[in-house]
């Protein structure tokens, strides 16, 4: 994977960039739709597609108990499996088994953890959250940390900051030998999307052809809480143990949002400039011009798509609750100044109607017209960095 | 409304045609999925379009319910409400009124009836349901009717039958003066679909464009249980009275499916040769092959998408449960037959784990995958009247 900057702004940490995965191009700062189960909740990947998506994230707890991992590397890994030809992310499993409640408890070993799905035990260590995610075949994958609470004393923040020190150098470890062993990607099973006929059909993958199966990046992710301290020497030994690109955990769990871009910003500066970094699980769409001008390219969230379903749009004028009985009569778009194909289409009023009748079409409509929302945001962004116009950008959103 | 019969089988009842109506061409026989509450569950309307999607059955209880049909009119009418330029036939409501066990009850004014959704009373009398499908701006509207039961006494066979008759008097009388009134379409605050401008701008609608705003054709309908002496008299009656197309009602309602073949063909050899001839709620792909070679032009039917979302799919072998577990590994298409999106895209492991998983494009690509196939029956038996290869489709198809 290489990471080519192709324009800072001059008045903030803000820079565009493109990431060469093995699997195509994304332009960054990027926004990923959550895929928790190999699916974007409600779309289909020829609508994903027709939005822009160029990089989805999905769920290795969720994909590792069902339909399992063995299920999605033999069907040819997930990029086959879902016949999704461009770049996917998958996270480390660790987020999920603990912000499951009660379902999970870290060790020194790893996180043993019970399926939200049947009660079976199951065991997530550094070493077996590569190897899982190597079988999804995703083109960036993470190492295992284990996050923060908020508020959390400074004990059990050390005490998480330091583990995931530790674990993320088993994962670099394993990874190597996993990698390197001469074995490489494709005698462990791990699946080389450019193999795939189906996906060369849709003429996606492997743009341009990779003579060699590509091994997926490994990303690194720091922790530290709210302690810049911890976030320090968190960012200092992660980047010791060097990693293709950084993640920054544990933020967006309740603190402030002040504090939030405070400490992205903070975080953000220890990190090497050449590589990119990576704001987990934020956040609106103000959050992501905030952080994209303090230094992050990547962002993944379900927000969009979660608010989507429950009847809550994203527009130019900010939130807009359409389930509500106001908008029933209203013959304009959800947002008459977005250009997407369902503003371009329906009305507030029809819109509205499917969700008082329960309808999956408002979910599919709603959900199309946030992402088209953030993702536009992102084009917006990169294209302000790009010109040179990204603080006069930063004022209008801002207000 | 005109329809122009193209062709006819030499070795059966069958006949291939153009339904001219006021917002589009239909090409008979013809399939229409059912969008109950204004959407086809699931779909999103460039998705029935790509699918090749004619015309669409739209339920006038439902949508008189909810969101009521002055939202609808105000609105400018269903095509406008829904985005949906091609043509709309919306049934009596009459049915489901009958069919909600315990809401409604018939008496010689009309159905009174309780909402399923709040308990509010209504009256449903046969002009009622013209001002309502009127209001609704369908393209093909249905007289109210009252359907028998299987199995009825021969006592409540003739009283349901004779009833209907009577009802479709009015409804005709009422059908006469509010759209010969000199008031027309318009004064009556009848939606022109011609003067959407969304509707225009998508490109579809009134091709050719209408000088004057066209009246929805209204459809008579044959009823009579399994008594053929019955059946012959309302056709006589219904016939006498004088409707732009006919329709069998009262059957699949639990008959042997002989029974509704030899009774669906009995009945439309009542029925004047040129007009449309209309079997309501049947069928299996097979049924519309069987019912189309004794005549039939038009059918309607949940099956395919209720079938769908249940995890049940048509394919060329059969069906096919997707949602059992035997399919987790398999890498296929749900129909290796198949040409349509979902086949050249998605593996049957994949649909699979979406049913495991609960995920609505699991719905979604089910549900667009048996409306290509009953689409597509429907294409190939068209084709196959046109030129003249009918009786060897059949003979391929009942195998």
């Amino acid at each position: 994977m290489r990471f080519e900057i192709v324009a800072r702004d001059g008045s903030s940490r803000a820079r565009a960039g493109l990431l060469h995965t093995s699997c195509g191009i994304v332009e960054t700062p990027a926004f990923m739709p959550v895929g928790t189960a190999g699916t974007v909740k409600g779309m289909t990947q020829a609508q994903l597609e027709e939005l822009g998506v160029q990089i989805l994230l999905a769920n290795t707890y969720h994909l590792y108990l069902r339909p399992g991992y063995e299920t999605i590397r033999d069907a040819g890994g997930l990029h086959s499996f879902m016949s999704w030809p461009r770049p996917i992310l998958t996270d480390s499993g660790g987020f999920q088994v603990m912000s499951l409640k009660g379902l999970g408890r870290a060790t020194e070993e790893g996180f043993r953890f019970r399926s939200h799905l049947d009660g079976s035990s199951h065991f997530l260590s550094p070493e077996r959250t590569v190897e899982v995610q190597l079988a999804l075949g995703a083109d960036i994958i993470m190492a295992l940390d284990e996050c923060v609470e908020y508020p959390a004393s400074h004990e059990a923040a050390r005490r998480a900051t330091k583990l995931t020190g530790r674990w993320a150098r088993r994962a670099k470890e394993y990874y190597l030998n996993t990698v390197d062993s001469g074995a490489g990607a494709q005698s462990n099973g791990v699946p080389s999307p450019s193999s795939d006929s189906r996906l060369q059909t849709l003429g996606f993958c492997s743009d341009p052809p990779h003579p060699e199966p590509q091994v997926p990046a490994l990303f690194g992710i720091v922790q530290g809480g709210t302690d810049r301290g911890l976030r320090g020497e968190s960012a200092e030994e992660i980047v010791e143990i060097g990693f293709a690109g950084y993640a920054i955990g544990g933020l967006s769990v309740g603190e402030p949002k002040e504090e939030t871009y405070s400490l992205a910003e903070f975080t953000a500066g220890l990190l090497p400039w050449e590589r990119p970094r990576y704001l987990m699980g934020v956040g609106t769409p103000a959050d992501l011009v905030e952080c994209v001008s303090r230094g992050i390219d990547l962002f993944d969230c379900v927000l969009p798509t979660r608010n989507a379903r429950n009847g809550c749009v994203f527009t130019s004028q900010g939130k807009l609750v359409v389930r509500n009985a106001r908008y029933a009569r209203e013959d304009v778009p959800l947002d008459p100044a977005c250009q997407c194909a369902v503003c371009r289409r329906y009305s507030r009023g029809y819109i509205r109607h499917l969700f008082a009748a329960g309808e999956m079409l408002a979910a599919i409509l709603a959900t199309y017209h946030n992402l088209n929302f953030y993702l536009d945001t992102m084009r917006r962004i990169r294209q302000a960095i790009i010109s040179g116009h990204l603080s006069k950008f930063l004022e209008s959103v801002r207000g």
